[in-house]
């Protein structure tokens, strides 16, 4: 299996995502396709140890820039390393796409390239974020900032079948995200998405959930629109951010603390990574027809790595074709209910 | 200036209340009106060091269910602490109430008892986080979950005037919360909002922020519908437990360590106290044509004593009346233009 990778994108620049998807590939037993400049991503690869790898370059020497209008530029620039990855996703060259570049840029090209599954309305973004139980997916965490209820509805089957068939949890459980627990609470939405979750094939709907239960690993999938998903994941990466930094400060305000701290840097260490975003692995695009994830613009070589493994898996546990059986199942159904 | 403090709110109990109730009367010098029923506040306050101070009990018998329907249950139940209190700040036997209840019921005794402010459509829920530069306020946290952009503006204006009046924060700036910082992001109700933010008067508009800018202090207001600054701040404080859960895991995880994380005592205690929102104070229900504070129902003694300097200050600092002339400036402003 090939994994498409867009050597351009992220915030540290190719020589780290490249370093990233060698050591994705050594660690998953996958080959590459590193669309991108070509002489700067074998520059790159020439730091790596490639030795038994089957690498291939996909020369893309367009770059989009992060201020670009999205589908636009993935339009006017048909060799830039998004597009070309994509192409070569399209064509069957790669299996799927890992890109932690302009993640409106990924949205756009998939959608123009690889399609949206029959019967999916919107494609969403699902990632994990950790929890007391280990980690629980939230979707849509951008791609639909106001989605309609039916649209949740398919959120919720879409995630059900990814962490069941790329992750392997048995019959995952769904929670909607709100401000009370009650059926009763919710803004509009989420009021009236609760009786179509609580209706809906295909999952196992727990009921309401607030912020706190997303870390508390109350349900297994939460599903909320694109804007309450997008703020309520930085929100959690700012009040992370605030912790540390305050911990920082107080355990670094005199040399015996600095000491202290220092003996204990072992702990400190799996605590940053029981919780590191970059273990949990890129976020897919569920609802497009192929594999695509998208990695967060700070990846580090680790996310990167592991976001080529959640490529993988997803491949491997046919999440797309999963996602479109179950759509083509539940259409004639509506179709034939509605006859009769 | 007294303060009246629903004795029986809270998930503690009445003993609590009372204790932070009467730590906040000697810390912030002023009178308490108490409400609950006669024997069990008398009880609590007979474990309190009340010299010198000026407290009374206002016999309140009825109790109000959490599962109780809000309106309802505060008119059925004139004799339940919101109640009387609610009647003591309207007849002026008290300034301002505090109360760790039922949070529906308190905002429909509210509206009830104390009326909106001219001009104020829908109160709104004011709560500070703690950020790298201190604190950001946030509203609406709950009480409008499907607002209308101009409800947002008024939102703003009200957190504006809330931190200048009792905090003394000299021309607080204004964030509107979205899934970026550009003017286009947001969903439909944020993109509205944003030109009339823009344009709106007695405020400083910063633009958009994101999740993780409330922790970061980026604005002094941070302005949202109360679906979503519900969300945030329980998915803030879900991650918070959940690093507080990993760090004592992994700082016990050895005889060693937890001697070292032992003699770190200290530092972490800071660390608590630099982010404990009890330290924070109560949430204002801004647009109640009085002072209203609501404390968390997990609030201990001292997150009760905080709510009850915050009321101080926003009697002292005459929140509600300045609200009140902000919307009285600019009607007969709207009605000129439209005549013009």
């Amino acid at each position: 299996m090939r994994i498409a990778v867009d050597a351009v994108g992220g915030d540290h620049g190719s020589a780290v995502v490249v370093a990233g998807a060698i050591d994705g590939a050594r660690r998953f037993g996958v080959e590459l396709l590193l669309a991108g400049p070509e002489a700067e991503v074998r520059q790159a690869l020439s730091s790596c140890n490639t030795s038994g790898l089957d690498v291939i370059v996909a020369d893309a020497p367009q770059i989009i820039g992060m201020e670009e209008q999205p589908a636009q530029a993935v339009r006017r620039k048909p060799r830039s390393a998004i597009a070309v990855a994509l192409d070569a996703v399209k064509d069957g060259r790669a299996t799927a796409l890992v890109s932690a570049g302009h993640s409106g840029a990924v949205m756009a090209g998939a959608l123009q390239k690889l399609g949206r599954i029959h019967g999916i309305d919107r494609p969403a973004i699902a990632g994990y974020l950790p929890s007391m139980k280990g980690k629980t997916l939230v979707l849509d965490l951008g791609a639909v900032t106001d989605p309609r209820p039916h649209h949740l509805v398919q959120f919720a089957q879409m995630g059900t079948i990814y962490i069941e068939r790329a992750f392997g949890v048995a019959r995952p459980t769904v929670g909607l995200l709100s401000n009370g627990v009650e059926p009763s609470k919710g803004n509009q939405l989420v009021q009236e998405t609760f009786p179509l979750l609580a209706a809906a094939p295909g999952i196992d709907f727990h009921g309401n959930v607030e912020g706190n239960d997303i870390t508390r690993g109350v349900v297994d999938v939460v599903v909320t629109d694109g804007f309450t998903g997008n703020v309520a994941l930085k929100t959690a990466e700012g009040a992370a951010a605030l912790i540390n930094e305050t911990m920082r400060r107080r355990l670094t305000s005199s040399i015996v603390r600095k000491a202290l701290a220092g003996l204990l840097y072992p702990a400190f260490r799996e605590v940053r990574k029981d919780l590191d975003y970059a273990e949990q692995g890129g976020a897919p695009l569920l609802g497009i027809d192929g594999v695509v994830i998208i990695s967060h613009g700070r990846s580090n070589e680790r996310a990167i790595a592991s976001a080529v493994g959640v490529a993988k898996q997803s491949a491997e546990g046919d999440v797309p074709g999963t996602i479109a059986r179950l759509m083509a199942m539940l259409e004639p159904s509506t179709e034939s209910v509605a006859a009769g």
